[in-house]
């Protein structure tokens, strides 16, 4: 019997396997925003299990566990590592079409050679210790296994104050693999890096932003979780001091102050040439006695509704005015905002190759086959999607690259379903040319 | 020719037959959120005629008349009861497309056991003539038609000072049927029952939840039409004598009466274990003239548009932080809302087997078949589809009992093609367990 | 080989062609709702290239220049129109799956008769010598080209101090074209009409009403850019004469003064029997630095995000009150308002053949092929698409008829898979009659 992931997964016109054989599958991966720790890739250090290494930081994994009734001692308590892997292969049966069913099992096939069987209580110990095995082979460590699925660039994020020392060593060892770091300054936009007061905290800021690109950062990133006004640059070292000196602020006041922040960092962006990014409408932390239990980043976010369409335009419309606005990524994390969000960035083109302003691929919780789909019709009928900047993973983890196969196999399905009923001129060769730049060109061009 | 509700009526592909015949179809119906009336049940009197089965209550279809041009006195008005259904016959061949086009001609084949031909002015004739003959037969009043189409448990929906005598009655007849009572407080939450001071009225209010667990109530059902910030208990015994009193109210102190007295039913039917359910975001009565006229439930409601993840999410992030947060359905009236609650499911999930808090299934507007499959992609990807709490029919009439199969047939349609372009593994077996979970297994766990 | 714009052109079943060709082919076009020249109609002088005919105001095309990164000396600026149609021709290969790659080729074939290429810089120089041969024929006026597509009832969008002198020796010609204006009185709205005082203002503005009226007016348009409850005629006033003695407003000033008069000009359209559109929901002009540059309607608006259901719904409900409700159509420029406008449509529906209240076509960013089958999904589950009030360009340009033959062939694909899967009863002249009111019959009996 045919294996469940097999070499036509998901392609069901021919046109699409064609696609994906020829054009896309070839291409090397970029990586341009995810969470992986610098540290693991640069260390290389061997995984002492499957646990360790598919279900530890993996807070997508733990959420599903919580939904499906697996208590917490065998998710992120202290139970050990073999009961917690037996605990999520009770869970994956449960999970028909949740996108953690086809991940896990491309993840089994392209990072542990596992693809002729299906996780579940009754594979349990069978796959316990064939990826054990193998994770205890050489080549094997982190990076072995960036290396060995393609990727030739991987982007990290990072604190401003961070000495990107794993970077410099990465990328002095030539092994192929190129990592960058990502500016992600969310400790300063949230006043929580109060070491300096306001101007000495923008002039160390302006010298960690040269230090980075010195390293080779061309990318940044900002969390955005309410929009506001900016207020005027003697209001926002009001407000610092303020919050220096341990005062109460209100909500009004820190929202207003990151807005500065947002501006001010957009324009020293723009002056370096990055990319910048804005991840707009997390709802973080949401369960407030998991969040004292457990902290940020294990699986308790959700998703924000507010309207910002008009703020986040007079934002982007002040710093165009300033010939100042950076090429920038957006990513909505509520679909209700992925059309809103298309158009606006064709208000701000201007005439730069590959477009000021682009949409980023579906982020999160769209981050599966229906997101995907929705997220390249919208980029589609309201924007170019010939220059898509490309697939990421967000992960946390080496073995989510197979999230770029997934992507990929979908955009050729989407494509080949048009070419078949007509909907593009029938020229394999053109579409397949698309296929590579959004697979590899676009990012390539913009990162690499 | 085949008819057009014919056996395989929406299945598309054989896995799609297969679920549907060998694992949907065979099992009974629980319908655990309705507004039929227990007394009708009870009495299970014949009905006098077609129209006063069919069309006597039923807003959807009224509103549809209204829409395509029938005058109010074929609706709602004195015309007899003949004139009220050849109007209906008028109107159901301009529905192309409308669930009520599926709904009535399913209803027809199920309940009338006319499968050969199509409403319209053409037939209505004989369909007023087969039906009535039908109805006229023994064996087909209310409960015995419930009874036939398979429905073993039905929870009704009534106000905390209901006798629940019918449902005594019903449940002492051994008759293969449960009718359960549901907790509707809207009346409290809306400070229109003002017997009594603040704090006899919670104590009120607590002995009757208690008399509707006595007679076998395990769910309650909240409208929730804004959402604010509780006010403190003193403020809301306050506000309760304020309308006691007569005074006028504030609409911002009828919204914090109305989210202190949510988080307070809350609490109770933690205590208890019930189910609650949270009907979100209706806009009731925004025709103020035809509300004058005809009062509420006449097909006048619409959708209201404003956002509230964040007060949702701290009412459930207070409740779950004091172990007081009852297992959960959720129901949103807007789509633009589904994502966002799929996923702020998963946000209070704590490993309790089912889920603590679940999105249902499509309501209202959204139950048709673009609705129902939208809502089980939501639950798919961003949840788990395996634990569905199931299908319901939130109707005023018995003969709305073929919704469940229709929800049957668009679920298996919607597995069918994964199975069938490789998106699920092929296993039919599980898939089919899949299946029965969400028609049956699943519902009869939490209400039976 | 088959060309790329071949007779079944999206027409993926044999029930899609019979009911395209049959049934919606033959139909004559009604369009209602356009931004055509009034003069540019009754002059019909020749375009002098295909730059001026197809790229001159056509702020898509420039929108998605601009994305593609065409510098704007190309776009808008003073390159010459040779340099212009190389630039397009450069953009159309880098816009596959977006509506302009299908509309420009549907408008090669249809108005210049190029059906057997594709647009790309190696075809570029063939059409531009093709087409201006096409357009220095006689008959390729704007006029003749609307005739020539079927045109038989177009209505502009006028300023309520238009004489209407184009419209009337239009309609003298009797050529099987008529044109009929629009009341479009946006500068009124929006306090940029302050010659007279505000009774005079009115006063004029009911004798204009009446102007429009005897020559042929049937319809209004009002661009609404947000909601909020009207102030008092007392207070508009005010507004009024603070405007003319050149006072700041405030927003709220400016927005209660436009709700005051969105709710007078309803009743005098009510008073009439016009038909009324709302097109609700843009957000213009929010790039300042090049609105400053290039002015309105040059491609930078975008979509606004704010909750509108409560207000439009108060609104509504106050002119049905006082029986003063014009037929009304919706239009949403945001997709995550479509089915609460689908619904709040049904609320207001009031026994009027036709509907009183209905939702319009898929509007300006939504009009393409997943935005119109959306749109259509919508009404047909939520309203009566057989009464839908048919398809409209919107556009500047007599080049967009096709737009046209697209709906219709998106609108036969749709109900083409239902009838193949049995969604719908296997009735062809039903449907097909279905086809042809929406395409034709519903909008004139509306406007003609």
């Amino acid at each position: 019997m045919r294996p469940f992931i097999h070499p036509d997964f998901l392609l069901d016109t021919p046109q699409a396997r064609t696609l994906y054989h020829e054009y896309a599958e070839p291409c090397p991966v970029i990586d341009y925003h995810c969470h992986l720790s610098p540290k693991e890739i640069a260390e290389n250090r061997p995984f002492a299990n499957i646990t360790q290494a598919w279900l530890g930081g993996d807070h997508y994994k733990w959420r599903a566990m919580r939904t499906v009734g697996v208590p917490e001692r065998l998710i992120t308590g202290d139970a050990d590592d073999h009961a917690k892997f037996l605990a999520w292969c009770d869970t994956v049966p449960k999970l028909l079409r949740n996108p953690l069913y086809h991940w896990s099992h491309l993840e089994l096939a392209r990072v542990f050679g596992i693809a002729d069987l299906l996780l579940s209580p009754a594979t349990a110990e069978t796959v316990w210790a064939r990826a054990n095995a193998r994770l205890a082979e050489p080549g094997n460590g982190p990076r072995d296994i960036l290396l060995r699925l393609g990727v030739r660039l991987v982007c990290t994020t990072d604190d401003p104050d961070d000495d990107l020392a794993e970077h410099r060593a990465q990328n002095a060892r030539g092994d192929g693999l190129t990592m960058r770091p990502a500016w992600r300054p969310g400790r300063y936009l949230a006043l929580q890096a109060l070491d300096r007061p306001f101007a000495e905290t923008l002039a160390h800021l302006r010298a960690r932003h040269a230090f980075f690109h010195d390293n080779g950062c061309r990318l940044s990133d900002y969390s955005v979780e309410s929009f506001a006004e900016p207020c005027a640059e003697a209001e926002a070292a009001k407000i610092h001091e303020a919050a220096r000196a341990g005062k109460a602020l209100s909500p009004a006041e820190r929202t207003a102050y990151a807005a500065w922040m947002l501006d001010w960092f957009a324009r020293l962006d723009a002056e370096t040439g990055w990319v910048r990014q804005l991840h707009i409408g997390a709802l973080r932390n949401p369960n407030a006695a998991m969040f004292a239990k457990l902290g940020p980043d294990t699986g308790f976010d959700a998703i924000a509704d507010f309207p910002y369409a008009e703020p986040l335009a007079a934002h982007l419309s002040a710093l165009a005015a300033d010939g100042a606005l950076p090429r920038t990524i957006l990513y909505n994390l509520n679909p209700k905002d992925t059309t809103m969000l298309a158009v606006l960035c064709g208000s701000f083109q201007d005439g730069t190759p590959g477009g000021r302003v682009n949409l980023g691929p579906a982020w999160w919780f769209l981050d599966q086959m229906d997101g995907i789909e929705e997220n390249l019709r919208a980029v589609s009928a309201l924007g170019c999607l010939a220059q898509f900047p490309g697939m990421l993973t967000d992960s946390r983890s080496v073995l989510s690259v197979p999230r770029h196969e997934y992507f990929r196999r979908i955009l050729c399905r989407m494509l080949g379903r048009d070419l078949a009923g007509g909907f593009l001129p029938d020229d394999l060769p053109a579409v397949g040319a698309m296929v590579r730049a959004i697979a590899f060109g676009n990012p390539n061009a913009l990162f690499a």
